[in-house]
């Protein structure tokens, strides 16, 4: 009698993202004249063309593919080393951060990593999240078993939330020597969804508490190259010490493709209490698990690390960044406080005092035709607020500004 | 104190593949004149050029992604419309099986779908895998914690095997009514490594224990296009009330794109007794631990159904079917006992009485620059066997086809 894993039973209704579709689709099916004008600010999902750089390595990938002499069946399930070589060189090494080519695993993104990595890691470890959220982290580690029952509020028995207000910027507190301790803790900075950026002596606080309690940081870095401001980390190696206690996950988006750094001087426990290095488990649950991104996506990934590509990449952000100005923009001048959008192309807005998310959701979307994600799907303390994404054209990033100022609160 | 999986420390030595590729780099370092005429038959991967029709197809999904308007960011987790469509109505529908297209999930391989399944099964099923067996099914139940610990053999405690041997044409005994139940079982036919098929009375049989017992079967039918033979199963939907016990599993090779059929009908327990529908907990997998497969890939995938793609696909798997049939006959000739190679790519050999898998697998890499799998890297019941994989240019498979000859046993 085969038994399924219970676990899934006590996830909250959908995930935040379907059901944000399943409310737009039912709303554009009776308003087809809405529908037409709708502005979608939900998703963070890019929306301009894949650079040139990248199209014409996949072109000459896809070309390669149809030699015998070039084509590529399996792969190395790491990656191949063009690609693991280009990243940490590029990423690390030319910033002065030591990350050898064998410790960047290449995935088919950061979301499948973010669910991965707890494969690796034990069951009983005390899991500690930001709140707000990105809802992966929680949810996969409800699939794992990791938490008890969920309330109303979506949270979960068993997990630490770890408040981020406007009070302390969105930015953490470190648990008290009274607090009980946390084995595992997300961090993700530049934060989705709050936009906001952890400082160099946060994360030096944070790095010293797991090497003290023999702890792990999952340092979600994937949005990285949205940072503007100087001396804002851009990585949590820049920190002395992560590299014995923390792994990194970064993106390239559009084309299913990411990576893990796991550093060969990290270790956590096993069962027999020896602190044994977490490299080689997460080298066999590639070799065992997954089977490498497909050769036509490695070879676009590094692409963006030719001088065409990081000047086109550039561009790119240059290009949502200036929506995320002109959003930030319009919000202020419509009487609301807003946060992010300077490191991050996440703009975060509390929203008029009674209202929850959901509402303010549902107002946008029949009111201002406007999608946004609401703050409450990240989490208890994101509720009240929303997120607006800077993934826009200009001229719709424009359209979507005159409609925010055009509301009353 | 962060803690590990400590299940990844009963894994035995390397994952196969891997160490077949260690030993090949060992030898041919040293050999390098070896090195140069070495016939690769180990890996099951194939080898000829990407069809013409897949090419073409990725080269205008390239291109759309260089526009505002074709660009694809995130797409639906379980994969576009047109793909599962496409699937279901030729695969399934055109045959007379009663697939609906949100049954499809689109993945980045079929190793992987392999060992995301257990994540949606309970951990107190017991496992029964076929043995000889592809190592990823033993291995992703070890790193689950399914198992004990493992024997010298490569075996491991908690697992029921099923033995495939001569006697019973690789296709194993459906457990008798003495014998402890079995929950999940992992079928593969046309099989790898053996390249045996089983009938439709072998699966109705398989279909009716499952039924009775209130088991699921885990079919991967990933050589399912290399069938010859009339009135052999090409799914397992084919038996009937298969859809209420059944997972099938199937790929397209060379751009990590695969799916899995999971029926609405399909069902098991959780923990409270209850059947439940096995769809909404694979599906909210997909969404919560997936991001979808690259539009690109999708588009290419797609154009296997087209009439073009599909005179590509026969046309190479004729190639590669014709190198089996020449690989037969030179074991035949050598001497030696063959099995497969005509349902599927694989030909699998019994060695000379006392040579093990490793040693016939050593002597093949030195003496005939050939690398085969070795029989005992697939499980106990495998060893003094090896396998020949099919996948290979005519010129090669020809060559390997005289060396084989060659060699005295």
């Amino acid at each position: 009698m085969a038994t399924l894993n219970s676990n899934y039973l006590k996830l909250k209704a959908g995930y935040l993202f379907p059901e944000i579709a399943r409310r737009v689709k039912v709303f554009t099916e009776s308003n087809p004249e809405a529908a037409a004008r709708m502005i979608r600010c939900g998703i963070g999902d890019v929306t301009e063309p894949l650079p040139a750089a990248v199209r014409e390595a996949m072109h000459a990938a896809v070309d390669e593919m149809g030699t015998r002499e070039g084509f590529h069946g399996y792969g190395p399930e790491q990656g191949y080393e063009f690609l693991r070589t280009a990243i940490a060189k590029h990423d690390y090494r030319d910033r002065g951060l030591e990350v050898a080519d064998d410790e960047i695993f290449i995935s088919d993104g950061s979301k499948c990593d973010g669910g991965a990595i707890l494969d690796i890691l034990g069951d009983d470890n005390k899991i500690a999240v930001m709140d707000p959220v990105y809802p992966v982290y929680v949810d996969t580690n409800v699939m794992a078993g990791h938490t008890g029952k969920g309330g109303e509020d979506g949270s979960y028995e068993g997990i630490t939330y770890l408040e981020c207000t406007a009070e302390n910027g969105f930015v953490p507190a470190i648990p008290a020597e009274s607090d009980e301790k946390v084995d595992v803790i997300y961090l993700c900075f530049p934060n989705n969804p709050t936009g906001a950026v952890a400082s160099r002596k946060q994360l030096t606080d944070w790095v010293a508490y797991a090497r003290k309690h023999g702890s792990i940081l999952l340092y979600d870095a994937a949005y990285e190259a949205y940072i503007s401001e100087a001396d804002v980390p851009h990585s949590i190696y820049e920190i002395p010490g992560a590299c014995d206690c923390a792994i990194e996950f970064r993106g390239f988006t559009g084309t299913r493709c990411a990576f893990t750094v796991v550093p060969k001087t990290l270790t956590a426990f096993s069962a027999d209490g020896e602190r044994r290095p977490l490299h080689p488990l997460w080298h066999r649950r590639f070799t065992t698990k997954f089977n490498g991104v497909s050769y036509v996506t490695q070879r676009g990934a590094a692409a963006l690390y030719s001088e065409q590509g990081r000047a086109e990449v550039a561009a790119l952000i240059a290009s949502y960044m200036g929506n995320a100005a002109i959003l930030r923009e319009a919000v202020t001048a419509s009487g609301l406080k807003v946060y992010g959008g300077i490191n991050a192309p996440y703009i975060w807005v509390k929203g008029s005092k009674e209202a929850t998310s959901w509402e303010i959701f549902d107002r946008m979307l029949t009111e201002a035709n406007i999608v946004v994600t609401p703050g409450s799907g990240f989490g208890r303390a994101g509720e009240g607020y929303f997120r607006i994404s800077a993934f826009n054209s200009r001229e719709k990033a424009l359209e979507a500004a005159a409609r925010l100022k055009a509301l009353a609160w």
